[in-house]
């Protein structure tokens, strides 16, 4: 693990640094323990402050979690996606080389709350569809997904196996819908009893929140989600451009 | 309150949209409690499900929380914040007509861990100035932000009184520092104690985080920071657009 450079840092980076590539490298996957300060100490010849350093950092990047009287473990790492343009969860997970699936929870038909009707641009009250799913990642559980369609495309969409077919898929492909824009809103949240179980974590855990209003030429909305995200397991990142000043 | 078109409204929705209508007017200031569910059935002559429906629905919009045996309270509104633009605190809170203020918390010089010093592009280990302040938005402390500066830039920095002076227009105006872009990472997280303390809110509240690296020309960071905002009090919006179909 030493390289010329690499021995001009010091002790606990370059303790962090073998340990980090040992779990890239799989020699500790996902879920098991490091060794103790106390070992991890004597191998590196390193004092106890020092490895408390490493360690301390590999928390910071993600990598492992200390979880009190029981030692330090590696962690599923967060998936980093871009929010750059207008993407479905499928697209996403494959652009970055993970497997995308979905498990289908419940679908049916319901008068539109205020917060829908405005985004579908209905009345309240008015008849749409509710979709949910579980989206995967890997197998992992990632986002619970609750999707609202206008009634006359709603009724197309759940003919199909909505486990295996993304919706973004059938409205462009099948039903010649083409998705143009979206306006997103994203908050931080805490998981609810419902969100938690249908993600597999402790109520009150992070969600990362997305509300996703998709809209189709002429600017009609034809799709508006709640994206309830894992907040542990997903970052997003995007670039942004400084205004240019007034008069420059 | 009641027009034409508000009248084809079932009375669930007349009834959120009065209250909702009643709490924008300061009827209802931020802290104070609505009337219990049996006043209101009472004085909209509504049936109790259909005034806990239009609760629910001011519970979905974000204006009221329930407390549990206590009663229904109107709560401070999200600030909706656009994230199009590398823009500082102050541009934002002062583009929505909020009030931006700030209080210094401490500043050092400290050795970077790894995730500054790559941030920064400065070998571990290398002497940093870390400000932290807190952010408030009409004296409600909305962010805690850690900046990390690179050291000859960090000393010029701090010589200024930081609780007036913000960073991004010392950085452009005063030292002709001139900013170009940033990367942006988002992620949902909980308040730890340090956070939970400065924000006074409980350990464990939603947490909106925004690790921010932002370059000046030729492609030099010059500034990384990590905002801790309030998640029960921030929203973040912004646009994409489908990318076009290969070939078409």
């Amino acid at each position: 693990m030493r390289s010329g450079s690499a021995n001009s840092l010091p002790l606990y980076a370059r303790l962090e640094s073998t340990l980090a590539a040992a779990i890239a490298a799989g020699e500790f996957p996902v879920g098991s323990r490091l060794p103790t300060e106390t070992e991890l100490g004597t191998q590196f010849r390193a004092s106890r402050t020092t490895v408390r350093k490493a360690i301390e950092n590999l928390v910071a990047r993600g990598l492992v979690e200390i979880r009190r009287g029981t030692g330090t473990f590696v962690i599923q790492p967060r998936i980093t996606q871009e929010l750059t343009e207008l993407t479905g969860f499928v697209e996403d997970m494959e652009a970055l080389g993970h497997t995308a699936s979905a498990k289908l929870l419940d679908r049916m038909i319901l008068a539109a709350e205020a917060d829908v009707a405005e985004q579908l641009a209905v009345a309240p009250g008015t008849p749409v569809m509710r979709i949910r799913r579980l989206r995967l990642a890997n197998g992992v559980a990632m986002s619970l997904d609750e999707t609202y369609l206008p009634r006359d495309i709603g009724d197309r969409i759940v003919t199909h196996d909505l486990d295996t077919e993304p919706i973004f898929s059938l409205l462009e492909q099948r039903y010649g819908i083409p998705l143009v824009e979206a306006d997103y809103r994203l908050e931080a949240a805490l998981a609810d009893h419902e969100v938690a179980g249908a993600l597999t974590v402790p109520a009150g855990s992070p969600v990362f929140l997305i509300e996703r209003t998709s809209y189709s030429t002429a600017g009609r909305p034809v799709d508006y989600e709640k994206l309830h995200y894992r907040g542990d397991l997903i970052r997003f990142t995007t670039r942004l451009a400084r205004r240019k000043p007034a008069g420059s």
